[in-house]
């Protein structure tokens, strides 16, 4: 059995070994860079947790767990194309750094990589593994669909947004407690079960990031607080807000969305008085800890050794309580 | 046995039921777009031929053949972007009917739904093919990344441009062949023999387009004459003369590729002109035909009946005379 702490040993020590360079180095070096920018690594270390829950051998685990993480970063690449975004990690995105050509093809050779990671899995396995990971990958896909679409929009129900956030984020957590419970050779029933876990915490973590955007801490949480307000972006606070706002407050949320000329603070006190008045932070933060609960709920039902279970457990009540 | 006609009849059939159409439709219509806009669909048809050549049973074959269309399909979106390319097939390209976003994604998406349908394979060849296509997916990324890089030099080397070719266009039809012949249970020798007879196939193929972009009768050829020459374009006709031009034909060549207000037809007219001087459509077809030569040996050297190799033999024959 291991730690939380011995994992991300080897992950720190094995993944690094897996990413392979090529040529040429046009393609292959922001394929590096892409990979050396940090992260939580969380994907991959929920492959191996899940395996080991089971008593599985964690070594098997590798590939998968690289081609999972291999094929996250390739989202991010083309997400941040798509997003237009400056920063990823604190350093300029592939599109800016390189040009969006790069990007874009560099992305590809990585879903490539990923899928070369699976292919040398144990064959009896790797029918399942295959299966999933691209039914998932084709719903990431759907997930930054549904969210390009959303900006567009003016109004967006609240199931729509946990549609697509389940999409875009959740499912790939489920995948990857379920690439480890299947590695790790479970019952049918219980590597279910763990997708469930791996899908509850997502949601749970997605609605974290929409938080502590709005109301976490600038020094822990790494990035400027209030960005997703200023960039207009219908986060589930936003959507939680105009389901429940008098229509007086739902025209002064419209004024501050509207207005061109309000000044970023301005606009960030603004919006955060109506969600105050609204209980915005304990409504969501109920819904955060609702798939937190459902979570531990399917972890629980999960035919492993109570010992085992400890450590995934306490991996998810740290996330729970998360900050940063 | 299967004729050549009996197959692409199965595969007009089957195909299209294989593509499926999913949610949202701004991700899914692009891909049935592009998925209809037709084309020779000569790599599914070599899978059901190599299989066939080895008396395999060429339904086995279906979803691995359209896994490798659907990722052609999904290189030629991504490409587009790439290349700026404003038409395909006749039709407005993804980037430009949608947006580049949408290109980017719907590509991605296509990239999945190719894994996808291979992951349904029997599963004692699964790993093969998996392998096999991954290196070669990650290959055509290689290809088109050289590609872009000779844009931005002075000087290619015509080998450097063959291992571009090679890797762009060849590798995808090697493992189209190699495919079929994993699929009909050839022995190893003889796929990779598949493999080589597809290779050589693909480069012969890449430079007839060279060569009919120059050369070719416009109504047959369905685009332009002389497009490569009016984009500068680094092709094995230009190399092939850069290498063997006198220095008042060099500075000739480089009069025409360097001024920036000749008219197209004038531009084409003068560098056609040099080219007739240096027999560079008697020098590039030789090369072609060197291809189709290596291409058939390879063919005649795999162990299978020779009725069965009539079939693909026909096709490389027809190809190797193709004007369109």
């Amino acid at each position: 059995m291991h730690s939380i702490a011995s994992l991300q040993k080897i992950l720190d020590e094995q993944l690094p070994k897996l990413i392979f360079r090529g040529n040429p180095p046009e393609l292959y070096d922001p394929i590096s860079y892409t990979m050396n920018l940090g992260g939580k690594r969380i994907r991959p270390l929920l492959v191996l947790l899940g395996c080991d829950l089971f008593g599985g051998d964690v070594d098997t685990c590798l590939r998968p767990a690289a081609a999972i993480e291999v094929f996250h970063n390739f989202t991010l690449v083309h997400d941040d194309i798509m997003d237009k975004a400056l920063i990823r990690r604190g350093k300029p995105t592939v599109y800016r750094k390189w040009n969006p050509d790069i990007a874009i093809l560099a992305g590809d050779t990585m879903f490539a990589m990923a899928c070369e990671l699976l292919s040398e899995t144990d064959p009896r396995i790797l029918p399942s593994l295959l299966g999933l990971f691209t039914k998932t990958a084709r719903e990431v896909c759907e997930g930054q669909q549904y969210d390009m679409n959303f900006e567009h929009r003016s109004h967006v129900s609240i199931s729509e947004y946990l549609e697509m956030i389940r999409l875009k984020t959740a499912v790939l957590l489920g995948c990857s407690l379920k690439f480890g419970a299947i590695l790790g050779h479970a019952p049918e029933a219980d590597s279910a079960e763990m997708y469930a876990v791996g899908e509850n915490l997502g949601l749970g973590f997605q609605l974290q990031d929409d938080l502590l955007d709005t109301f976490g801490d600038e020094e822990k949480f790494g990035k400027e607080i209030g960005g997703d307000i200023v960039a207009n972006k219908k986060t589930y606070l936003l959507l939680k807000a105009m389901e429940t706002a008098s229509p007086a407050e739902l025209a002064e949320l419209g004024r501050c969305f509207s207005a061109k000329d309000l000044a970023p603070e301005v606009k960030i006190r603004a919006v955060k008085g109506v969600y105050q008045k609204l209980k915005i932070y304990e409504k969501t933060k109920e819904q955060i800890d609702l798939y937190f609960t459902e979570s531990l709920k399917n972890l629980k039902e999960a035919d492993a050794a109570e010992s085992r279970k400890e450590v995934l457990r306490s991996l998810i009540v740290k996330i729970q309580n998360r900050d940063f």
